[in-house]
């Protein structure tokens, strides 16, 4: 397993193991092994299967329960217990993709495995999950939720004509439970809805997070480009990409607010107006990849803004890495690099993507120019 | 029952009504209305009697177990249950003050048969609140229990002969278990310790909260003092008063930080640096209690330091109360003025303990100017 909790300089601060962070580390080697060249070396796969490894000895906290911790001990005892599905998604995503690295089956089954309890948890009965069943909590859908499941469609389908066809109607229905979080006659995404798609009321009704509705919009992207949607190509772009950029930057001290209230209320969350990294590395993924698709040069003039806010401010040209949380002025407020919730991935998987990206659109320009 | 969500002028942005501020309204009017004379008035009791026959008819999610839900609609049906006991707590302290306010026993005897349920479960087994046994989750003494078991065992023995000999185990008991978080000899008070008061690795046993230090100082200086403890009173003071005072007090923009690692390493609490509310009120009233107690002029010059910047800082002179959270460097980052862990309970016990113990050292001064 890996240790995720670093400090500024990368010393080891905590030993927990955080189930979220192991899978998607596990997914990180495993993807640059596999798909780029310079990153297909030995200590790379060795590593990722080594926090392969530790997932299926340790993430189950209670097996034959499917039901993964949320964090471990350093040696695999579990810590804590979430009563959602993201420990287990992480570790479908992690699985998965090393078993496409590696050509061994036995990771890709115990992803699919997993999978199936997550689809049973969300669409049949969630009593496995442990959450109390209490009168006064309104039962709602939370963005997460779908978006989630779409990215691991995404992830089990790439190249495999069966789970394609087996996860097809997955994919279609978390990408409409996705659009049910569009409210307001279509100018507001919300966190929470109600299961048939109204807006619920309070807090937790209003609540925006915009980097999450971005992050959201690349997903349907791509999901709209599988499908072949033009219609939802231009919704993803233009609903969850232009408008929650538009209304979540902070036009006093630039960065992405953390949350939001979509009447303009107060937030109850104290770091609403922090700068978080991970929105700005999703907003980067987003606009390269919808620019590439529609070739709207406002998006490519987000994409900059983004890059250059989060190069001047994430980075930490001393130590290496991204800080991950800024104050609302941009200066950072915690020195670690890395933590319960900060691991290896939304930084290498943006820079990777966009670099992909950018690859291609040089390389297409580079054509036409030669014509 | 009371809305506590509510804006910078007071408007309702949210109708959830959390247990633990319910509990806290109820003792604070019904403290002020027995205790003060210019709020022994009709309106103020009548609403601390509606916010109990509210708590008594809703607070418990699943009668007749007395576990309580941490918040309920606003037509009282529970939303979400905690798996700590601090619901609970809140329920005691304000049907025991309620029942002494109103003179009617049936809140006090709802008031104490929530207490033995309390002690059961942090004293003999804490099954019923539904916490997962895990082997990789060490058994640990969180600071906040012992310290909420001395409020209530204060609040409980107040001028009632029998019920101070009931508790005076569990006062002495609650009093041995804060006093296991000082460490590094004496130097430092930590949230969390193993259960034998041994200092626990990693960021969970390097955990600091300054405020949290102070306000067990409080408690622990008024158990010295029925105890008649000159010891205790000298332990309070110096290790939980003034120690964590000096490395809690932020040097460049003033007001105590919400969170420290004892090791000076960067906390993980995203509002590790922010200024709160209730660290500044539970301050004023130690150092001031403090002061009375020991007449050592430090502690006034203390109190007059955190006095200062709360007034200039958290109060809102333009529509009254207190806002509840600022940045490192003192600006308002919510706007709000209660919301689900801000509700009327430290602003007004503050000023008004505060009020008193000035009033005693006023008269104290003029009586002897007069000799």
């Amino acid at each position: 397993g890996f240790f995720t909790c670093l400090g500024q300089d990368g010393k080891v601060y905590d030993d927990l193991k955080y189930v979220w962070l192991q899978g998607r580390q596990v997914w990180m080697y495993s993807r640059l092994y596999r798909t780029v060249p310079k990153f297909r070396r030995q200590e790379v796969i060795a590593a990722a299967r080594a926090g392969g490894e530790f997932l299926m000895r340790h993430a189950c906290a209670a097996p034959p329960s499917q039901k993964c911790a949320f964090v471990l001990t350093r040696d695999g005892r579990p810590v804590k217990i979430q009563r959602t599905i993201f420990s287990e998604c992480f570790y479908v995503l992690g699985l998965d993709e090393l078993g496409r690295a590696t050509g061994e089956p036995r990771y890709r089954e115990a992803a699919l495995k997993m999978m199936e309890a997550i689809v049973h948890w969300v669409r049949e009965d969630p009593s496995e999950l442990g959450r109390p069943q209490l009168t006064g909590a309104t039962p709602h859908d939370s963005m997460a939720v779908p978006m989630m499941l779409l990215n691991l469609v995404d992830q089990l389908s790439e190249g495999d004509a069966e789970a394609m066809s087996r996860f097809a109607e997955l994919g279609s229905w978390s990408a409409q439970r996705i659009l049910l979080h569009v409210q307001r006659n279509g100018t507001a995404v919300l966190e929470n809805v109600s299961e048939d798609g109204e807006e619920l009321p309070g807090c937790m009704g209003r609540q925006q997070n915009p980097g999450h509705a971005i992050e959201a919009g690349w997903f349907l992207l791509r999901h709209a480009q599988r499908q072949r949607d033009a219609g939802l190509v231009s919704q993803a772009v233009e609903t969850f990409m232009k408008r929650p950029f538009r209304s979540g930057w902070d036009p006093e001290h630039g960065g992405l607010f953390a949350f939001q209230d979509v009447d303009g209320l107060c937030p109850t969350q104290l770091e609403w107006r922090m700068k978080l990294w991970w929105p700005h590395t999703e907003a980067m993924v987003a606009f390269l990849m919808g620019f590439a698709e529609t070739r709207d040069p406002e998006l490519l003039e987000m994409f900059d803004q983004v890059a250059k806010y989060s190069f001047a401010k994430f980075r930490d040209p001393e130590a290496g890495e991204w800080f991950g949380y800024l104050t609302q002025d941009g200066r950072v407020a915690l020195s670690v690099k890395g933590g319960p919730f900060k691991g290896c991935f939304h930084v290498p998987r943006s820079l990777q993507m966009c670099k992909e990206i950018l690859e291609l659109l040089i390389k297409e320009a580079e054509s036409l120019n030669q014509e």
